[in-house]
Formats: C-alpha cells, sequence, structure tokens
C-alpha cells in the first residue's frame, strides 16, 4: 500500500520538526501518550513541545491543548498520535490546517490484526496523507529517534549516543534492539524510526531519505517484506552508492515467514533471490541485529577495505587462532607479512615475538610496543586492516587488585594505573593509527561484555569505536568493510 | 610428553589443597610472583598460605621463609612455581621432601620457544613428576581456580562466581575468557586450569578427574591438540557419560593450524575426523568461548532436552521471526502447539496473541501473563523447551525514567517499580518453572549486554540462569541441550 512518491519523500518534517505536537497525551505514566510526552521533554528536545488531551490540563509542565487544532499555526512540522484509531483521521486533517506536515501514528487498530474495520482505517490513512500532502509514519510503530534534535519521539527506551548510524526497522522492538547496541558500543545513532505498518511510508521511503541525510553515515534496516521488490532494489542501489546499507531480513526460513506473516503481515520471499538482489544493490546482509550493529559500527567509523589482507596484533595466542579459524571461512586473508615489514615489526617488538602472522608478542610488551606496532602495520601499503586482540587484559587483573584488600597500597595502586594507562594507550592508539592511515584497525575482547569499565573497551567506546566480544563478530565486521570496498572499486 | 597415567591422575591436592606455597613471591606488584600470592590472599582462600623468596622478608602480611623445604612438612599440598625455569627441579624436590603432592609452574623456558635447554627442561619435569610422585600442572600456564576453596591461584582476573561449570584450556587467556564470560552471567565456575605446555598433565587428565569431581557439573575444554587422540576420545567418552563436556577446537583451519604451532605447538589435525569423534565421544563442540560458554551454561543449569520442541513466548515480534530464522538451522523444531495448550494458553493470554507459536502477545500483558504462560508451557509434556524473548523492555523504558528530570515525581516511581517487579518476576517465573517441572527455559535478550542492571537480566544472573544476548546464540544452547539428551537415550 505504499503510496507511488515518483521521487523521494521529504522526511524532514519527521526528523528535523521545529515543533512537536503529542496528540493524545495522557496522565497515566503507563500509557504511549504519557510515555513519549516525557521521553520528548526529558531527552532535551530544544524545539517547541505541545500535548492535547480531551480534557486539557498541565501535562510534566505542559499546558494541554483540548485538540491539535489549537496549535498556533506554523509553531510545530510533526504530529506524534496516540488516538485511538478511529480519531485519527480527525486528528491528521487539524493537524494539516495548522501547517503540520508530517505525522508518527503509535495507534493499532489499522488492520494488523486483519479485522475489516482496521484495514479501512489503514485505506483511508493512505487516502489522507495524499490530500493533505503529509508524511505519515506508523501506524502501529514505537516511534522515533533523531539525536540531531535530540528527539526522543517514542514510548520506549533507550535515547541512544548521538552518532552515524541511522536504523530503519519493520519491528518497533529491534529498532530498539539496535539502539541498545549503539548504547552498549558507543558507535552512535542519526535517525532510527519504527515503521510500523508502513502503510503510507515504508522502508524504502525511509532508505531513500537517508541516502541524502548528512547526519547519516551508515544505514541499518531490519524488515520482513517489501511491499515492491523493484522500487526496493532500485532504492537500496542508489543509497548504496552514497553510504553503506546493512539489512536484516526476517522470515528467511519456513518458520520464520510464518511468524513474519502473524507479525507484520510480510509474504515469504524466496530468499536465495532477496539474497543475490542485495548484493547486487551494494548492501551487506547480516543474520541478526548485534552482527549487523556490529558491520553498521565498522562501516560507520572506518574507511572501506582496499583488499583482504588483515594482520593480528595479539598480546593471547588462542585468541589468535581461534580468530584464524573464523577467517579462514570469509574471504579475508591472514597475510603474509612482507619482509620489510617483518624487519620493521623486530625493532619495535620483543624477541620472542611469533615471527609472523598473528603477530603474538606472547606477554613481551613493553610501555610502546603495542602503539607502535599498531602503528606500524596500519601505516603499510600491503596492510589493509589491522585486528587488536588481548587488549584489557592487565586491566581485567589491575580490577582484581582494586577491588582486593591491598588496594590502598602504593605499589599496588601504581602499578594498577599503569595498567590501565596502557590499555587506555592501546585503545587512543587505535583511533589515531586508523584515523591517520585510513586503515580500518578493530578490536576483539569479551571483555567488553564482562567489564564494560575496562579502560581498554571503555575508551573505545567513549571514541565512538566498536569493541567486538568475540571472534567471528570482528570478523564479520571486516567482512563488510571488505565487500564495502569492493562494491565501491567495482561500481 | 603425556605421562601414560594407568588411571586418573588424583588432582585433589592441585584443586583442593589443604595449603599453598607460592614459590619464587615478588615484592613488585608487576611480577607472576606478586600477583599470584596478592590473588589467592585477596581472594579469600582459607587454607595456609606460604611465600618463598631468596631474601626473605615480609609481603603482604606474609613472613617469607627463603626456601620451599622449610615450609612446615605436611602443611602444604600445592605449590606455585613462579622461579626461573632452571631452578625449577631444585623447588619441585624441596616441595615433595616437605610432602607437597601437587605443582602449578607458571615458569616458561621449557621447551616452548623451540630451544634444546628448555625442551631438556621439560624433559626433566616429566621425570619428576614421576619420581617424585606429584601431579604437575604448567610450565607456562597462568594458573588455576577452585571456588569450593575460593583458590585464586593464577597471576590474572577475574575470580568468577562459584558454580559448577569447569574450565580447562591449552590457552590462559582463553581459560580467562570463559571465566570473563562466568563474571557477565552469573553461571559459575567450579574449577579452571590452564594447562600451559601441558608437560606432564595434559587435557585429557584434568577432564578425566572432573569428570568424577562433585563440584563440576559441566566441563568446558579449549584445545588445540591431543597427544593421544585414543586416549582423549576414551576420556570424553566417559566423561559424557557422567556430565556435558564442551569443546572448543582451535586449529581447523590451515591457517589456524599454523597460529595453533607457534601458540602451543600442536600440530594439525584433520577436523572432520575430529568432530566425528568428539560426536560419537558425545561432547559438544562450539567454535568460540563465547558461544561454549553459553552452551556449557545450558547444561550446567537445566536438564537435557527429552525432544526438539520449542515454543518462544515473546512480547517482541521481531525477536520471534529472526529466532524462528535460527532455529530452521538447527534440529530443533518451533513446534505445532497442540490443541489442548492452546485451548489453556486461551485462558491466561490477551485475546490479540498469535494463536500460534511463537507465542506473542503483542504488548496485551497484564501483571500475570506472562508467569502463567512460563508454568503452562513447561508443564505441558509436548513443551521440550521454552524460549523467553522480550524481558526487560519495560524496565529498559523505565531506566529513561529514572534517570530523566520527571524521576521524582510519585506516578513516576509507581509505573517505574511496577515495570521492575514485573521483569524480576518473569525471571523469577523462568527459575521456578524450569526447577519444577525439569523443562528448559532460555531467555534472551541484548538488554543483558546494554542493560546488565536491567531487573530481568539481573534476576537471572543472581539466580546463576544464563541470559543470552543473540537469538543465535540461544538456538545453540537448546541445540546442545538437545543433543545432551539424546546422547544419553542413545547411549
Amino acid at each position: 500500500m505504499t503510496l507511488p512518491f515518483s521521487q523521494t519523500a521529504d522526511l524532514r518534517p519527521l526528523f528535523e520538526p521545529a515543533g512537536v505536537v503529542v496528540a493524545g497525551a495522557s496522565s497515566h505514566p503507563g500509557k504511549f501518550g504519557f510515555a513519549v510526552l516525557h521521553n520528548i521533554i526529558t531527552c532535551g528536545y530544544q524545539g517547541r513541545v505541545f500535548a492535547t488531551n480531551r480534557n486539557g490540563g498541565e501535562l510534566l509542565g505542559i499546558e494541554c491543548l483540548t485538540s491539535v487544532a489549537e496549535v498556533p499555526a506554523g509553531q510545530a512540522d510533526l504530529v506524534y498520535v496516540c488516538v485511538p484509531a478511529a480519531a485519527v483521521a480527525q486528528v491528521l486533517r487539524e493537524a494539516a490546517s495548522v501547517g503540520i506536515r508530517a505525522a508518527f501514528i503509535a495507534s493499532s487498530g489499522f488492520g494488523e490484526g486483519q479485522d475489516e474495520q482496521g484495514a479501512a482505517h489503514g485505506l483511508e490513512l493512505a487516502t489522507l496523507a495524499s490530500e493533505l500532502g503529509m508524511v505519515i509514519a506508523g501506524p502501529n510503530g514505537q516511534g522515533l529517534v533523531s539525536t540531531p534534535v535530540s528527539l526522543c519521539a517514542q514510548f520506549v527506551g533507550p535515547f541512544p549516543p548521538a552518532g552515524g548510524v541511522s536504523i530503519v526497522s519493520q519491528s518497533g522492538n529491534l529498532a530498539s534492539g539496535a539502539m541498545n547496541y549503539a548504547t552498549a558500543s558507543g558507535v552512535g545513532v542519526a535517525r532510527a524510526i519504527s515503521a510500523g505498518n508502513a502503510t503510507c511510508l515504508g522502508v524504502d521511503d525511509y532508505i531513500a531519505w537517508l541516502a541524502d541525510d548528512p547526519a547519516t553515515t551508515t544505514i541499518l534496516a531490519y524488515l520482513e517484506g517489501v511491499a515492491d521488490a523493484r522500487r526496493f532494489y532500485d532504492t537500496v542501489k542508489a543509497a548504496s552508492a552514497r553510504k553503506p546499507v546493512v539489512v536484516v531480513k526476517g522470515g528467511t526460513s519456513d518458520d520464520g515467514a510464518r511468524a513474519a506473516a502473524s507479525h507484520t503481515g510480510s509474504l515469504a520471499t524466496n530468499d536465495r533471490i532477496f539474497d543475490g538482489m542485495l548484493r547486487q544493490a551494494g548492501a551487506w546482509r547480516s543474520p541478526d541485529i548485534g552482527a549487523a550493529f556490529g558491520a553498521a559500527a565498522a562501516l560507520a567509523v572506518h574507511q572501506p577495505m582496499q583488499g583482504p589482507n588483515v594482520a593480528f596484533l595479539t598480546t593471547a595466542g588462542g585468541w589468535g587462532v581461534l580468530t584464524a579459524d573464523a577467517m579462514a571461512q570469509s574471504p579475508l586473508q591472514l597475510m603474509e607479512l612482507p619482509d620489510d615489514l617483518m624487519a620493521s615489526l623486530d625493532e619495535v617488538l620483543p624477541p620472542r615475538w611469533s615471527q609472523g602472522n598473528p603477530i603474538d608478542v606472547a606477554g613481551g610488551e613493553t610501555r610502546d610496543t603495542i602503539p607502535n606496532a599498531l602503528h606500524l602495520l596500519a601505516a603499510h601499503p600491503s596492510v589493509d586492516g589491522v585486528l587488536m586482540l588481548g587488549m584489557g587484559i592487565q586491566s581485567n587483573t589491575a580490577a582484581l587488585m582494586r577491588g582486593g584488600q591491598f588496594s590502598q597500597l602504593d605499589d599496588i595502586d601504581r602499578i594498577c594505573s599503569f595498567h590501565e594507562r596502557q590499555d587506555r594507550r592501546y585503545a587512543e592508539a587505535i583511533v589515531e593509527a586508523s584515523a591517520t592511515t585510513g586503515t580500518p584497525i578493530l578490536a576483539a575482547t569479551e571483555l567488553a561484555l564482562s567489564n564494560p569499565g575496562n579502560p581498554g573497551p571503555a575508551t573505545l567506546r567513549e571514541h565512538g569505536h566498536p569493541c567486538y566480544t568475540s571472534p567471528t563478530d570482528a570478523v564479520a565486521a571486516f567482512a563488510a568493510l571488505y565487500a564495502r570496498g569492493r562494491h565501491l572499486r567495482l561500481s
């Protein structure tokens, strides 16, 4: 039922409104109409905020209007609609009459339950969008986030840190999921939207707009079905020419497709055809939201890879072995180190280093070993990517000492501070060396999960750099960077 | 070079020593000989602790002896050795002379660098173990952990919570990795050991002892090679008959095998043969430590599955779809719900539930919906496993309110407390219903990663229950429970 927009819909009123109206605000904190108003105010939205409630009254410091028609003309661009389905059309007409150009409809009852009256409301929405010249998101969606204007127009958490990843999702919960990963990793979000039933605006409409959105560096989409496969392909292809697009497709199996039919009413698609279509369009496909965010994070932070050659720098042998195994199942190469690089490494590494890739310093590192080696590797023309393993181990031991009964001893404080400083320096070297050379440097350690305050992962997070928790995830992120580079070179 | 123990080596002196000596304790907090003594004391080991240092003196409240020979006879069972390789033999002879029956050797220089002198030291160790009748772990290892006696005899962190998973690893760092997962998940550890060069005691010796260890409910092993494939097979098979064994094998690819040769000197093995051998022995194989710990955690906490039928209970549609897709690639079934179960569910679920599996309550849950449905599902004879999705979402929204500018309002506190209490109840229902029915109930949400304080995941953690962060991980854990049940039925 996607409207035949001949060109990209203008979603600026949706994502950068000068003012927002919550229609159907509620004084009950368990209701959507309370939570969304609360989140808009508390997350620091700087534009004008209005709220309507049939009974008027004050809510969270805002004097409620009794209808959207009372909003001063031209003061708001977006109405977030929480009223019952039957009342939505009236709200939209009033909104249009005061110059509001975009709506997000949270209300359900638009045919998602297959009932006839709901379907009629859905049809009416599509017609209204066209008649009123409004862009209409939802219905039956959680809301939207737009960090450039500090807008958290959704009835759920979290409000993620600001950054370049934009999220479009046919599942509100998986939009939240991606934002939870943003919160955990520090790799931030520009825009996020739960498409709901996508009655008027579909996933492809959002992708088309985000492709031109300067705040968006990478697009992450979750979808269960597409209304018009050709249009979706053209949209993704055009977007991929501008910036990376990562797609998660739900319902690839028979059981998944049945679950998707129940969830979003999507029809089953032939997954091999869909997969080939995505590849041809230049998108990267991930199996779930965690993997997708991992790929999007690498793509948002790093340059694409110029070739498949990866060097591992590790203080921990076992991690190197498992990551080599994981990489062997990817198009990437655990590169052979050229002679001149071996010679340069010999100058900065301890004598007992592994003399090959993985570059295992076997615990023999001193103050500058790791930063020097990172810069050396990233600057070498034959190295397309660097993976740092083993960061944070010393600080993890320091954490045991900090929490122990001897933590007051000067000697213990001194050694803990040294190790913590070192792990911070390693993280800073990753940020610096990848920025100055353009070579992606990724880090992986499960400490990002078990000890998020560890100075290694924490420093990466502060810089908005991802830190992967498994060899598989790190390799998948490199594979996305490599595929992106190849796509740009071949197209 | 594994010694031909005709039967299981007695590792009680290693894992449950009445006293421990740190030989080569150091006053420099950056040295192994300081860190291990510190960790033994600070983690609360209740046995007698001795330390030796050539110069004597006091260290962390302990009066150092100048040699192990000075330890009062019969007062210690274990010596943790940090002295240089050349001095190790002397320490071991002295240890034996005062009745010490086990040694962990952290020192390197025993042939891991392929040097001749080191290899000679290694041979000497093997001979000494036999001559002195000692069990000798290492050399070149990080140490061991034994939570039943609060022993943290390792120079690194973490000291994990107590529990039933025991860890044997040819990589010290990956032993730490598994313990980091234990710390993050709350699914605790019984014993953990870094096998180092495994000169005397190999992975199979540890597995053989752990198979009979009452504190160990599940064994997790990381290995890169086995000295005697037949002995390894027999050991794992015998252990699997008693309790679940989870194995990660590093070096399965050519690159990984080269990295393993450099790391532990292991020879490449034919991976398909190794895989078949593990399967026949009844072990579960995982690709990395995170997945292995996820499987071990399920196996440690839950009963094996009696069949492949899994029911999903979800408040979030998208998660159900992706998990159904992941499950379609496993031997598990997204089961069809039998009529009587459908009828019972109809009584406890809101009218708009999905009327099928995944059981999506579509946000319509009230106070008792989820606990009631969990108990109903787990108690039904046709359900072999239950997966709970969407736990913690409301508390994640509550977290936004708790951190916001209106957090002092009574209404907000009330609704947040309600949601937090509900998520706690869901977690408690998982713990209770799986305990009373024997049906495994797993939970999955990325909030366990992004918001570990969320009452849903936090309550599971407090009860020592795992909470998975991705659909793939949850499905892999179910697959391990299913394989375990099948192994027990067929053998």
